[in-house]
């Protein structure tokens, strides 16, 4: 697989020079490398909105994208540096857990441990890997390095799951939100999956979030009434709850981590 | 035209994967098309920002240049999506009028009502149509698909004009506050071809907006004195009322939509 | 030296179009140019955070590059154009001491008042030179233009130095808070240049920021306790109070330009 194209996915914000120093390092490692963002505004210091930001968009890239991932609370401890290979892609980020919600979707997998310094900027800063050790890496491997240069398989890298709802009485499903979006949406952790009934037709919905009861499914933004809040399948496979061109998140006063109580 | 640089304005913010994963699907298109941002930031669901901020930008993009313009609150309903080629460019968007602006500044215009739905990522939400539609067809064209490929030509798509100041008293003139910049600028739709007046050295401008009174027009913005409101032309050809290293929003306490009452 | 990488540093923000329509210029001038953010977010006529922001990023891109560098609080003033020679980069600014963190790194630097209008956008505009003069200038020079092309050396150019930490008492230092990261963490102006004894091990580091005391010092952020501040070596050479994952600047109630006291 050969590749020019690197992608970011960080905490990094856009109000500093991080991003566009670890732009200008992979550049220097390959000129011809295109680098594109995916989102740099992830939550400072939280893995899983970084999960869930790399697992939504990754697989919409051409074959041999590199994917860089920087949500990295544990720099400059002994957390480890991982190139991820899967079937398409390769994912470079810390063994944080923060490709969990990727590597469930990606049947081959082959995980490597970074350790060939001769690859990372010198000297290494205990507070910028971003910069030293994983835009260098994608530098490198953007070139064509083999990934096997970079350092031994490993199996034991951090894993972890999305939250699951679960019954706290017999007619009552709990779930949560895992992400307020740019409109307001509630972002929650019910899928066809896990709760299949809400999903039917005539589900008879019944859920409260924040200060909000809603009992209404729509299957578009654009078929609810001016201020009323109502879940809607996103194109992530959630369960969110939303408003026609308004913010749900201030209708209800409620964010990320709040409760969703669904009776049925 | 052969193109590859493919623009995106959007409302899709900054702090989701939305834009990431357009950008990944275009890509998937074709690898070779260079993705570029003019704004991702628009007011949610505001076709009118959508409209002034691709109005303003397009025209110095080099010709072929394909222009994704993605401000959908409609999203999942009968609206239409649009390729619209102009003498020098191609633009994509949903029917909702966010192409107005330009098209006022283009003589030679046709539009296609996109139906070609085998270029679609299927199965196609009913929420996120920049992804599956949008993107995918602007990926396509990139590769130098023929736009009569994608539907078949409309002449009634919708259109809208700006706001126009209007008389409302025998020397009173009352228009409005379009848009505040990053700066704090106040961008009103007044212009030299609406209040011709106001430009004119000495107009005797005197103009209230918020809490404001504003009687100076200056050349720039560093000929205005620390704390003064002051009106400007601006690089897009309208009156700003500015301030000197301050922004003018917070010194009026006026914002979007505001009322502007010049007396001459 | 050709280049084809041109990088924005900028304080045009992201809600807007001016960042997007001067990609355009660029790309217009030399439709091959790769345009790279370095940061369009720093504070609004903030020269000062310009100048630590390109002068952070700048060396991390390959030999050839062109650095945009648009914080412009004088447009449509007398202050000069210039373009900037160094032995690795290009540097394009207005002459407003935006590039002074850069040029102390640099040995050899040529400078030159850019006069050539014939390069501008026309008409230029007074409010906009980042569009007319700035970005058309990197579009022409990333083409091949050789910089004599531009205009005439000159060494009058604006330069500043860092406000550097100083003496106030026989045995207290005062600093300043040069700028708040993303994360909340606070980049003050001492250094082991001009700090030494901080940086030492068991130094007995004693300070104050704000509200906040803080006598830990760490080597990277994850070693310290929640809710506790220290103090760390940046990764740009500088004394930042910081938290683990935490905002420094909330716990310490402190912000730009907030004095940071010393006491040995």
């Amino acid at each position: 697989m050969e590749t020019r194209i690197v992608t970011l996915t960080t905490d990094f914000g856009s109000t500093d020079h991080f991003v566009g120093t670890m732009r200008g390092v992979i550049l220097s490692g390959n000129p011809k490398a295109q680098v594109v963002d995916i989102c740099n505004s992830v939550t400072s210091f939280d893995v899983l909105d970084g999960a869930l930001t790399i697992a939504h968009a990754y697989r919409y890239f051409p074959p041999g994208t590199i994917h860089l991932v920087v949500v990295d609370p544990g720099v400059g401890s002994a957390r480890r540096p991982l190139l991820v290979t899967t079937s398409r892609h390769f994912f470079i980020a810390p063994d944080n857990g923060v490709l969990s919600l990727v590597l469930e979707q990606e049947e081959r997998v082959l995980a490597r441990h970074i350790t060939a310094e001769h690859y990372f900027l010198q000297p290494v800063s205990t507070t910028f890997h971003g910069r030293d050790i994983f835009a260098a890496c994608a530098g490198w491997l953007s070139k064509g390095l083999e990934p096997d240069k970079f350092g031994d398989e490993i199996t034991d890298y951090v894993r972890f799951s999305l939250p699951k709802p679960k019954m706290v009485a017999e007619r009552t499903l709990k779930g949560a939100v895992l992400k307020v979006d740019k409109f307001g949406n509630l972002i929650t952790n019910l899928t066809p999956e896990n709760a299949a009934a809400l999903f039917a037709a005539n589900s008879g919905l019944k859920l409260t979030v924040g200060q909000a009861t809603v009992t209404g499914f729509q299957s578009s933004y654009s078929q609810g009434q001016p201020g009323e809040l109502f879940g809607v399948l996103n194109s992530m496979g959630f369960l969110e709850i939303a408003c026609n061109r308004g913010a749900a998140a201030h209708l209800a006063k409620a964010g990320r981590g709040a409760e969703v109580l669904v009776e049925f």
